[in-house]
């Protein structure tokens, strides 16, 4: 196994980072790095903000359920689904840009954005810092958008913080790799087939907790469905004209 | 430079394989790697389907487009997102399962897909295959979905083929990094701000073809402006019952 996959298998999500600031020189090559990912018909749909500005942070932590590991931490990028390049071409050239409000599109810069993020975690945990990735920002997309004054054909996706992690930790267990990867063709499981792992990730909570959390996968599932958040999302996007039609 | 960031920057879209398949210990690997990437609230909403089977392979090319490496190829994947795991939970604990109709809940498996692909792209390249994205199969995702089985709550959303190169080739200039990071806040750009990219990736095309494509990148974004494809995509989501509020 080569060093980069070995990177890849050790991943864990660090949420305590000392106040070391990444470089200029660190974050020009994670940015490299982030925009070497593939992209869907060359379009680059994305942008990045790099938030070093402490009042900026402060309220993007607020909207995500008040993070501390997005203020004190080495940087904090957001990842943007970016198509308002292709609105400014489209009317400068006069060809309709209305396609840019369809769900593939929407999918597309969703997708390039998500490439150059993993590029850049992956190249951030190489060089021995942490990452997590922020889904909070989605609480309140509207205010981060106003907060980072993003365009129209644009939208804020997540956050990605990346420092110096204060202490070292330990990949979580994943399904087993027969609940998702399929041969051929999709296989549908039972819940009979989630028992083994929801006994694993049960085992991986207790131990972690010193036996206070005592929760299979299935549990957290459950949970999760039944505190569903963020279903403004789509209002929010039509009003950035995306993911209209 | 380490040797995993050397492996990002060396990043460039493989068309032409050996018919050499990969081994069941490579597919494991990469699909290791896949699921080492992380997801969002540790919901893991994705599967995986590895296409071996030659007449599978030939209807999926045909959909995108008559494309030969995705037939010619080590191993063909498919990226789900894939919702249909919470949706069974879900039934079976009699939780309400109607937020994963959400957009929110869209957007978070085509994230969690898109990291995973991320994490077997370089983990690929890493072991000396090559791996090129398939965005052509959303061309008929009605007909992909029914060719893999694919359930209600899941969708496909691009392949990724990997295989033995028979050629190296080299990375494509980004967009300057100007154009895509921003410091704190989102700074718009007009069309003066591409006309040294334009001028890069002119000599880029032309360079490869031997005079023959003489294209400006503001030019190709405009050429797929007035191409636009794929307007389906959201009807089809909503049939699987994604995306609609």
């Amino acid at each position: 196994m080569n060093e980069t996959i070995e990177g890849i298998l050790s991943h864990y999500s660090v949420r305590e980072f000392t106040d070391q600031a990444l470089t200029k020189a660190e974050i020009d090559l994670l940015v490299k790095s982030a925009q070497a990912a593939s992209t869907s018909s060359f379009v680059q749909a994305y942008s990045i903000i790099g938030v070093s500005d402490m009042a900026l942070r402060e309220s993007l932590s607020e909207i995500a359920g008040n993070q501390p590991y997005i203020i004190k931490t080495g940087q904090f990028f957001v990842f943007v689904a970016d198509l308002s390049r292709h609105h400014k071409i489209g009317e400068a050239r006069g060809v309709a840009t209305d396609s840019l409000s369809s769900m593939e599109r929407l999918l597309v810069a969703t997708i390039d954005a998500t490439l150059a993020a993993q590029n850049m975690a992956i190249a951030a945990e190489s060089m021995g810092l942490g990452i997590c990735y922020i889904g909070g920002i989605r609480n309140d997309l509207a205010k981060v958008a106003e907060l980072l004054r993003i365009p129209d054909y644009a939208t804020p996706l997540f956050g990605l913080t990346v420092g110096h992690p204060t202490a070292n930790s330990a990949p979580k267990p994943r399904l087993s790799s027969e609940l998702v990867y399929h041969e051929n063709q999709y296989q549908e499981k039972t819940m009979d087939d989630f028992i083994q792992y929801d006994n694993t990730i049960r085992d991986y909570y207790s131990a972690r907790t010193g036996g206070n959390r005592v929760e299979g996968w299935t549990d957290q599932i459950e949970r999760g469905l039944k505190h569903s958040t963020r279903l403004d999302l789509k209002s929010f996007l039509e009003s950035k004209k995306l993911g209209k039609k």
